[in-house]
């Protein structure tokens, strides 16, 4: 999945172009989002790190030249120009996990401009994924305070890479962790399992189903008990239990995967605390997101843990954000695309925030890279020439910041209906650039 | 992208426990969509070629192993037992790019318990991507008869193998190509290309932009047209044809990405053809979907190339389908889940498709492997005691067959709006065994 090929074309015929023109001067590109999709009050920024890996290793193998030469579209001269092609830039960024708001540069690079273009493309398909899960993962976070929350999607997600950076991106956003093996490998995130309904009608008799799997799994057993009678599924447990104890064995949780989950939690719990078996935690799963988390909290149904999968790693009630990534300045001077309803904020920008007394966001300001103004400036140098200055901090530190973050954002915001939206106010000497490119041109 | 821990935990734990009661009989797990999304009448089939090269493949490599020791949530033994873990069962399948409808199979694995268990995660995160995007992008290609449809989207796709994946399924269902060089790498799918906005702003002076770009691609170059002014541009575009027929060379086209695409795309038709530059076509980009395109294709905008990314590549209006992954039958018992609202049909299933008279969908009935039924079976075995027995045939032909099924819908199916449903009537057998089943449990 690192393959420098993995692409739009038009980098490369622009490359070519670029090549010919022998055209290569100091360019600024920055990601941003120009708005929030409905039922978004704030972002959480992510992805950096797969970024900054990206740019590390961006390089043409052999294989790739080889492609290139043979498809017939390029040059001879100009594929030859790629074996050395290596990114030299400096990359700019907000932290990953911190709060974000529209026209606010997430990521800013700084490069010869064939090196700031080829990137394009792969860079924002990493931060407008990891950033969408992040920021739709944390409204999970936010309706399920102190509830252990495991992301469940990787079957339903967009392909395999979807599951893995969704993984990393709903923990660091806050959740308690993951169902998926490689994520867990890969990215350390704790790994979450339970039982499939498969297990149980193999076995045909549910009570053997069960008793195999808590012997199996002496500490660690969550019984699926859903697949034919719910109540009556429950009732098996407790006799389980007792069999169980005598062995000095337990079973750690049950999980409900279908029908009214919090009527079923109710009378589950009830059944389990008749039996003393009050420390089997109930895990519920099955078609959940923010909304349906919220009502069941509302509710105060006894569920102790949600299983939460597609619905949040395809993003559903938003799969996509209304991300770009623009040219903001060329060979010192500054650029603006005017395109109807797509026009941006030219020039090299930073963004400062300031805080209101109790500590949560007061005010954002977006200005000139070159301005001074009051506030945190949350861009920072993560590379320079091509060397990563700063190393990504450790995901579980990602994830205490993303925490601080969220309990920093104001109150309106925490909401999961649409509230009044945040947004940076834009510096007086940045509108002045922005008319005076308009004059110009 | 292919590791076998691309996977549930959950597979993992059950194994654990199927090991120690050496439980591995014979099991069928079928794949099916419980329901469609709105606003889709039907689907198409895809992602089995990716299927059967993970199953092919399939192993625990000594990384794999390692992490699994180093875990410490499985025994030394059930580890051990993985180094010879291989898929070695039976799948049987529809042919990709095949029209098929709720509860209808769309593969079938049959194999020892504990192979057709491992594979669930992930055989159902490929040919539940594929056949999202395949089913979403048809819609477009429904609705623009003969135009021009490129996939746009790598950029905001969920991760990279989505942008792949999606790239692949589109064109299966009839797309021309993709903007994505890797895609068109590894799958052969004809790779399309025109400029960014940076490469005008880049320039500063759009008609250098434009000339350079014309000379760096004499045979393909399509001018994005709307950096600032559309029509402007189109003046410019016309000039520089003029200065290029001079070197004998020509501009293949214009790309318009924001405002009204219809009436942008009139007016620069016209300017164009006051010059009598016909041959210069039009692309339209910019949010696009079925629903735009139908609209731009209704007022007989002069388009004669759609690019569609994000919103094709997400599936934005519905982005994931209700599929399931369910063991059927297991040493020879139909196994049935009752769980509320996710009951299935038992048994290891066929689905015979009868035609009208007019080569069209007449009725599909789904019916027991074993029955005899008036009708053309959609499963058809593909792999054999783990091996490939009907390797995938070559893209251009799914695609062809694809077409020739989107032909073969019944004509209300082929609507962009909801229609009255098309669904398989459950053979009388199949639903005696279900209440046996129920009888019996």
């Amino acid at each position: 999945m690192s393959s420098v090929l993995l692409t739009d074309l038009y980098e490369l015929t622009m490359l070519q172009a670029y090549f010919e023109q022998r055209m290569n001067g100091h360019a600024v590109f920055e990601l941003f989002v120009r708005k929030l999709p409905p039922h978004r009050n704030f972002l959480l920024a992510a992805g950096l790190a797969q970024v900054q890996d990206y740019l590390t290793n961006l390089r043409f193998d052999a294989d790739d030249l080889r492609w290139l030469r043979a498809d017939g579209r390029f040059t001879p001269e100009f594929v030859d120009s790629l074996a050395d092609f290596r990114f030299t830039g400096d990359v700019d960024a907000v932290p990953e996990g911190t709060a974000t708001f529209p026209d606010e540069p997430i990521l800013q690079i700084s490069a010869p401009l064939r090196e700031a273009q080829l990137v394009e493309t792969r860079v924002m398909n990493l931060v407008h994924y990891e950033t969408l899960v992040a920021s739709k993962a944390a409204r999970s976070v936010l309706a399920a305070p102190g509830r252990l929350l495991v992301d469940f999607g990787l079957r339903r997600a967009h392909g395999a890479e979807a599951g893995l950076l969704s993984a990393r991106a709903s923990y660091l956003a806050g959740f308690t962790g993951t169902a998926t093996v490689e994520a867990a490998r890969r990215f350390g995130v704790p790994a979450y399992g339970t039982m499939a309904h498969s297990y149980v009608q193999a076995h045909g008799d549910e009570a053997r189903a069960f008793e195999s799997f808590a012997r199996a799994h002496p500490e660690n057993a969550v019984l699926l008990i859903d697949t034919y009678d719910t109540e009556r599924a429950a009732t098996k447990v407790v006799e389980l239990a007792a069999k169980l104890a005598a062995d000095g064995l337990a079973i750690k949780g049950v999980r409900i995967d279908s029908g009214d989950l919090g009527e079923h939690a109710r009378r589950v719990r009830a059944i389990l605390d008749a039996a003393r078996l009050t420390g089997i935690t109930i895990f519920a799963s099955g078609n959940l997101d923010e909304y349906r988390v919220r009502d069941l909290v509302a509710q105060q149904a006894p569920i102790d843990a949600f299983g939460i999968g597609t619905r949040m790693n395809t993003s559903a009630d938003a799969p996509f954000l209304d991300c770009a990534y623009k040219l903001q300045e060329y060979e010192g001077r500054p650029r603006r695309k005017r395109s109807e309803g797509k026009a941006t904020w030219p020039g090299r920008k930073q963004v400062f925030r300031q805080y209101a007394p109790d500590g949560r966001l007061g005010s954002d300001s977006l200005t000139l890279a070159t301005e001074a103004h009051p506030g945190t400036p949350l861009l920072a140098p993560v590379m320079r020439a091509g060397r990563v200055v700063a190393a990504p901090p450790a995901l579980a530190a990602v994830r205490e910041y993303a925490g601080a973050e969220l309990a920093r954002l104001p109150q309106r915001l925490r909401s999961l209906d649409a509230a009044d939206p945040y947004s940076a106010e834009v510096s007086p000497a940045l509108r002045r650039l922005a008319a005076d490119i308009d004059a110009r041109t």
